[in-house]
């Protein structure tokens, strides 16, 4: 029979015909535990290509090398939905010459797939594949659930290599990307850490801080009018967002309301709420653990969605149109309810939109979940230093001191006084803060832009500057 | 929730913005008992609208209304994989300007996907669906399995109108075609007849020709070096077809063979062979029975494939490149082993491609299995009407009367002879039929051409001219 089997990601390269200026792509599914990017880098910074545009769907701390690709000029351009710290870091300190371009994961797909960032070869890591290229993130000794994010590279890239350690005989059964988008198949011994991929479950916080906010989380969604049988819902993996999941898991039961998806990353306390019943199906885009991975694997109820099925605002929808609830993170919201997840406090790239901006234009509620200040810095600013998500698409921003709703939504601000919820202007929320944590620091901010960041839509929303005094 | 629920398909058709001109797209996987095609077609003729190109997968005796919306100039160009003989001959006697492009399964996905037959306006009928357009073949009383045939035009086809008599709520469970591709969705009271969807499980022929030509059949599998473990297999729903893999079943239980899949349009008896051990999974691109349809709904070894995935020759592969042996029929073959599926013995069209040329240029061993003649008609001519499937991909004629090796496989011929089977040159297997039927008559043939045989590649393989002295 033939295959699509070549002896060595060197060969696929070849094979591939890279060259230099081109653009590869990477998917983020193996999370922290990656070693596809890092392998397949090393080898094409081996055959001297140069100026490469490198297109992930998110970069950890894993991917450090990355900064030895940039300074010898291997890469020179950086396409993106999300930075760890470490990396982050850097670019804020100025080592590119191009701004790292920040998409969101709807805006990524849908850019693949109306042409704006065409993608000459991916490279897509497959925990199990087939010798013509059929795979799956549900199965092998690398097992990462969902591959979501890699079904824009695999179908529009102009060449896919799968990268796997588990071969299977032909044909894989239950593909998630099938053969007829694969060009070359290499097998490596491992495709990354398992630790690193996926954790165990994440703890719910027992911190009474982030207990307070996710009880006054709960009670929102509880009297938003949205709790009712067909309810949908997002949740991030932090443990306050975590321990608001059991919150409103108990209410639910409680009231016998039985929801209709639970979406996004998918946690093992989605998977617990798919299993007593408050939701009829899971819809994940990325598996954050073990029991997600296992579920995923099991049970048909939880299903595997592409990046577009999830996000992309040029699909006919995606599923984040049909959503109810989100709760979603903040390093900073300012008082028009703009949301900062790029920056930290002293203005370092951290993070990116990843879902966030996405998910709170589709939900009929955005709750942001945060605590008045962190490390003395509060969370309330007149100004974030960047917008990751408009405020025009957050409803709330519950913290453990208060609720400030924002006056876009005037009926749910009604609802939650009514329910007794200790509402208040999100102005009042800031000095509240600030009388606890004096006011804030004024982040001092370079004058060159070392990141933008793209709307879902394609246009350009924010643009991130350089930290003076730390250039390299 | 937000929904794309439409009232009508007039509705439909409205917000489309179809216009004079424009092409549709249809599947066929309701097959003789879809009541869509015409439900569409009858609002399209009632709007005025003219001048249509129809790219329909397949075409059966229940889409007849099509030749009163030929008449009156709604449809003026047909492209379709296989046409039924009803229409067919009405195409023979000349009533459209433009011929019909017959296309191949695996061609008509190609050439959708390679932007060479756009689609303005894609209807597919849904046996279940949710009001965003997610939908399955699966489930619902109009349930016919696989919905292979509509990735293609679901994923290009400018607007995409999805057609349900089975509305569930979102998200649907296990959809085929994911709602970022569907505009918009109707519901109707019936999208087909359950009894023509599909049969009661076809039987095997007790014909003592049959007989005779399916035991050959599965001896030269069995003889053919390719029955091994890994073994792959897809045949047609004729009865001395299924009398084969009935045999062929056997023989593989017998020696202890699995085989890695069966491929196809797939039976009851391909069910059987699943169930029996004979092969790991079962590729669907359409299913011919109920026993298919409860097959592919309840066991995850039966996997639907798209077109594209089973048969186009522009994917990066597909699962007929993998396919060690494949069975077809012929309604001629000449002694260069041209076949042709497209014309009756009149030259009346009453067939098409579908997956013959497909599979055939794919599969290791190409077999065409027919008796020596059809009412006094021998199957072997010097040159078929009609060139359907080019003899360089036909390896072997199987018939009552002895088997006809293309010279082109050596190496086959040596290993049936060695097995003590029939084997004769295929003009002696010729001269042999007419000595019982006496030399066939020549068929009058036109100078007008009524169709085109595009071959999988998009070239021009042969013509069909009309069939004269019945003009209407």
């Amino acid at each position: 029979m033939a295959t699509k089997l070549v002896s060595s990601i060197q060969e696929a390269i070849r094979l591939c015909g890279l060259k230099d200026g081109m653009t590869v792509s990477f998917h983020h599914h193996l999370r922290n535990g990656d070693y596809v990017l890092n392998l397949v880098m090393e080898e094409i910074a081996a055959q001297g290509i140069r100026d490469l545009t490198m297109n992930a769907s998110s970069l950890f701390e894993t991917h450090s090398p990355l900064l030895g690709h940039i300074e010898n000029h291997v890469v020179s351009l950086i396409q993106t939905d999300y930075m760890a710290a470490g990396l982050g870091r850097a670019i804020s300190q100025g080592i590119m010459e191009k701004p790292v371009q920040f998409r969101t994961h709807g805006g990524r797909p849908s850019d693949i797939c109306r042409g704006a960032t065409p993608i000459d070869v991916a490279f897509i890591a497959a925990p199990t594949a087939d010798p013509m290229g059929n795979c799956s993130g549900k199965y092998g000794p690398s097992a990462c659930g969902s591959l979501g994010y890699a079904f824009a590279d695999a179908m529009h890239a102009k060449k896919v290599v799968v990268i796997t350690d588990n071969l299977v005989p032909y044909p894989l059964q239950d593909w998630s990307i099938s053969e007829d988008f694969v060009d070359y198949v290499v097998t490596v011994d491992a495709i990354g850490n398992p630790k690193g991929i996926v954790s165990g479950t994440t703890q719910i916080t027992r911190d009474p801080v982030g207990l307070v906010m996710a009880s006054h989380a709960a009670q929102v969604i509880a009297n938003s009018g949205l709790l009712k049988d067909g309810f949908s819902f997002q949740t991030g993996a932090g443990g306050a967002s975590l321990a608001a999941a059991k919150f409103l898991k108990d209410i639910m039961l409680e009231k016998g309301i039985q929801g209709s998806f639970g979406l996004g990353g998918i946690t093992g306390y989605m998977v617990d709420m798919l299993q007593a019943g408050c939701f009829r199906n899971l819809m994940d885009v990325q598996c954050f653990d073990l029991k997600a991975v296992e579920s995923i694997r099991t049970d048909p109820r939880h299903q595997e969605i592409s990046a577009m099925q999830y996000a992309s605002p040029t699909a006919k929808s995606a599923v984040v149109d049909s959503l109810d609830v989100v709760i979603l993170g903040a390093t900073e919201i300012d008082t028009d309810f703009n949301v900062n997840v790029h920056t930290d406090s002293n203005g370092y790239i951290m993070g990116g939109s990843g879902g966030h901006s996405d998910t709170a234009a589709g939900a009929k509620l955005s709750m942001i979940i945060a605590p008045m200040f962190r490390a003395r810095l509060p969370i309330v600013t007149d100004r974030v230093q960047c917008i990751s998500t408009p405020g025009r698409d957050i409803d709330v921003l519950v913290t453990q001191g208060g609720i400030a709703v924002n006056p876009r939504n005037a009926e749910l601000k009604e609802r939650l006084v009514k329910a007794g919820l200790p509402i208040m202007d999100i102005r009042e929320l800031k000095e509240k803060t600030e009388r606890i944590t004096g006011a804030p620091k004024t982040i001092r901010r370079g004058d060159r832009v070392v990141a933008e960041v793209i709307y879902r839509d394609g246009t350009l929303l924010d643009s991130i500057y350089n930290v003076p005094g730390e250039q390299r």
